[in-house]
């Protein structure tokens, strides 16, 4: 096994049109892929607009069943450039019932892995529960050509119980596809310190697992149409980054426009992290019973 | 219940003699209270150099039983200035039974809480497993007068468990009495990104579980009598801080002069994060069992 694998990142804008959008997705992974990436992550249901700020039952036709199209076109791009592409979508999985699903296709274009997001947010103009079954296929990690990777979504990422049962299954890095913005009205007095919390949090992953940590958001506003985007929708905060082991961020886009990111991920540095800072060794895993508890009263 | 509880936190120099450290700890501590701290925190193992940079058998020596004189001496400090103090300590529970523990002395001078330092670190310099047997008390909340307080002791900070079950519990504040410094040949090199790990896994506990956390570090080179200050022994490195459950720093210490931080902590605040990224309501407890493995094998 090669010390270094290449994470490639694909920041992206989501318009009205899904073709356009998958299309451009197929269009910026291959730029990725050209550019050296071996694993590709894109960012949270890049196909649509982020439809979860309103409650419609119409828009439950966005979503498609796995395996189908989106994962078709991109198995066929996988194995073409002989890449690892992570894909967030929308899942039609019975009538009724959906998920926000993240597949991992291999290099060889078959479908490695399905992770189905575990925590399921719901906030003013992030109404997902209202579209979303959280995930009933635990926390993963999959043997790809490359690496041995783990996805997460988005409201995952606040949880450090999901990167830790992801790393602890062998993960050599973390996935988060994100759709997370600000509400304008907000921007000015937390944005920064939202953005901030953002980061930071899943920078902590990296350095409480030992593991590389990449996470891919869109950019761009999106609202009803007509709107003032100074008042109303959501602006993404793009910000898409990857980093090492020790938290050092190798990698970082900007907040407004569409970026590829390609970053060699080393294993030799993830050893060197984690016999320097032996977390793994001290776990007290006699005394963590009260985990799967809501809360410990007296 | 009032809004906002004063912390207090205490970053001190330890010198070779351990009375005269127990004095400046009181005055220090006392400073704080002056300033209007309610809850105070002094630094890891303040009565003494770092010792665990060798493995001496005479140095156990240095533990004294709880209650004892550590705790005698800052007891009527809290009941004098009616005030709560964490009292970091070497403690001597039986013949050849050593912890590394952290005493909570609530505003009236009792003994509210004993916490035992759960994860114990080695490594070159920190040989702690050599004096502290791992704590068998478990993750812990105290109800003190002014604030519902948890502590951990250095190590623990690395650990998302155990700041997660701290505040399920319903501690208010995450203390980390700790010392943590750089070892002089690395410092160039690794220093920066050490330092700021260690500022972001805590601020991250403060974000993940929507609590203030209070980290206080001790300063100043300590190493063999004689040595060369620039190549051997450990350089403690400040920075002791306190965020909110933002993970918004309030107030942030330098690296190398003794210093007392005080800073209102609002419930209100806390309140407000966490209604506003309520991560509490959705935690996947069903999926959490894999939390007591050591690692994950399919």
């Amino acid at each position: 096994m090669k010390d270094t694998f290449n994470v490639g990142a694909v920041q992206m804008r989501c318009s009205d049109d899904p073709k356009d959008n998958v299309k451009r997705a197929l269009s910026l992974a291959d730029r990725a892929a050209a550019r050296g990436a071996e694993v590709i992550c894109l960012p949270e249901l890049f196909r649509t607009r982020y439809f979860c700020q309103k409650e419609d039952p119409a828009l439950f036709d966005l979503a498609e069943p796995v395996p189908g199209p989106t994962t078709e076109a991109f198995r066929k791009l996988a194995k073409k450039r002989g890449v690892v592409i992570v894909v967030s979508l929308f899942e039609k999985r019975a009538p009724g019932l959906y998920h926000n699903t993240a597949v991992t296709i291999d290099a060889d274009g078959s479908v490695r892995d399905v992770y189905r997001k575990m925590h399921i947010p719901d906030d003013p103009l992030f109404y997902e529960k209202y579209y979303f079954t959280p995930g009933d296929l635990g926390f993963r990690a999959a043997e790809t050509k490359f690496a041995k990777t783990g996805t997460l979504v988005c409201w995952d990422q606040w949880y450090p119980e999901g990167a830790r049962l992801t790393a602890l299954r062998g993960a050599e890095v973390l996935f988060y596809p994100t759709a997370i913005g600000w509400h304008p009205l907000e921007k000015a007095q937390f944005g920064a310190h939202q953005a901030d919390a953002w980061k930071t949090i899943q920078r902590s992953h990296a350095i409480a697992n030992g593991v590389h940590v990449c996470a891919v958001n869109r950019v761009g506003h999106e609202g009803p149409k007509g709107c003032d985007p100074s008042k109303e929708g959501l602006e993404f905060w793009g910000g898409t980054f990857i980093c090492d082991p020790y938290g050092v961020v190798l990698a970082e886009a900007g907040r407004a426009e569409e970026e590829v990111l390609v970053v060699a991920c080393s294993r030799a540095r993830q050893e060197d992290v984690r016999r320097n800072w032996p977390f793994l060794r001290d776990r007290r895993i006699d005394a963590f019973d009260g985990i799967t508890k809501r809360w410990i009263e007296e």
